[in-house]
């Protein structure tokens, strides 16, 4: 196959995905194109000159973090700073937005060199954030900040409502002080199932409180699987 | 003196200097006066009900970053993302955001407690660096993103075209090989002065190549300071 400059390799599919889904439809494909792009894709295919997601990353990183901290700052109105810091911060990690990325297919459809696909590129957190950021990056640019707003409000924010983030909701202190107001009580978690290949682990515990099972709790770490289940056991005392 | 509940503190003359100075009026001056406000003067005033910044500099610092960085990213469209990054974190250093902050009389106006002022607190990089924060945040809500671009266009973006930071321009690396396309030049940079008192020091570097001086430059820091020398060498050669 001879493809000439221009040509667009990133798969329709995606694009159809994002406009069924999400209502999104970029006027720039190359744009979004380049966003879902590794270096190792653009080298390998140098006459298409898609170039890479990059820059767009260095956009990206920025419009996600002030879409998310206006999203904290309104929803919290009384959390103070040191909290709104630290629940940010966990937001913004690694495995969150690795696990945002493969929400909207990113790890199906972006373009990664043959050599990198072998190594497993296309499962790795890191490159999943990344191109997260840079696709974040590229529809701020194609689109303007609020409909990146209106895309985390699907994406990103049902997350933080629902408490997966640490200092959102810590569910296991309040259940512990809400359980002690009766006594001692002795708390623990235990791991009881691992689900999952590597690149996409769910954790399940079982909450024991004085030898007692109160709840079950699924989540994508520990920390999380045991928030979760201690949320589960507050709204069933 | 009895003060009641909502009875502004911050001194009428920053309002009145921002109006002149960039065109910015606050509708609400409760949010400009929080963001100008230590938590020391918050506490030793707690019936005016004030509250202090540090919620502000959280949303603020958001703010600066997706600004600063849209306005490197289309002013360096060939810059790759590390360079666009380190050039980024050297905008956004501590002493950078506190000379912005002396720009709009920030250490004038601030409010803090007495204890803080006499251990010299106004003065200190950090507290400016984070009102100069949350002074933008408070900016933002008041009156949107793009008014608050506009006063960037003011008071940041001309540091930046001025090449005051690292991986903007390096003008010592431009210098150094253009002198060296006629042979080998030994270059060296002297400090010859500093002015100004410890808080708002600069500093004064002579250039010299090969035991002549070819220019002086003046700097908020020896760094800057041979980048300006090393610029103006560039200009005149």
């Amino acid at each position: 196959m001879l493809l000439e400059r221009g040509h667009v390799m990133l798969d329709p599919k995606f694009l159809e995905f994002l406009d069924e889904r999400y209502g999104i439809k970029f006027n720039d494909k190359r744009l979004v194109e380049r966003a879902m792009t590794h270096s190792s894709f653009d080298n390998e295919h140098k006459e298409l000159g898609i170039g890479d997601y990059e820059r767009l990353e260095f956009l990206g990183d920025a419009v996600l973090e002030i879409n998310i901290s206006r999203y904290l700052f309104k929803k919290y109105p009384e959390l103070p700073e040191g909290k709104l810091t630290r629940l940010r911060s966990d937001i913004v990690r690694t495995d969150s937005f690795a696990r945002f990325a493969k929400e909207i297919n990113i790890d199906k459809y972006l373009l990664i060199g043959k050599g990198e696909e072998k190594q497993g590129a296309r499962q790795r957190h890191t490159l999943l954030e990344d191109i997260f950021e840079a696709f974040n990056g590229a529809l701020y640019l194609d689109q303007g900040n609020e409909v990146v707003n209106e895309f985390l409000k699907k994406v990103v924010y049902p997350h933080i409502d629902s408490g997966e983030f640490s200092e959102d909701t810590d569910f296991k202190t309040h259940l512990q002080e809400k359980l002690q107001q009766s006594g001692e009580v002795e708390i623990d978690y235990k791991v009881i199932d691992e689900e999952g290949p590597d690149h996409d682990k769910k954790f399940k515990v079982e909450l024991i409180a004085n030898g007692k099972i109160l709840s079950k709790g699924l989540g994508y770490s520990k920390k999380h699987a045991e928030q979760m289940a201690a949320k589960r056991a507050l709204e069933e005392l």
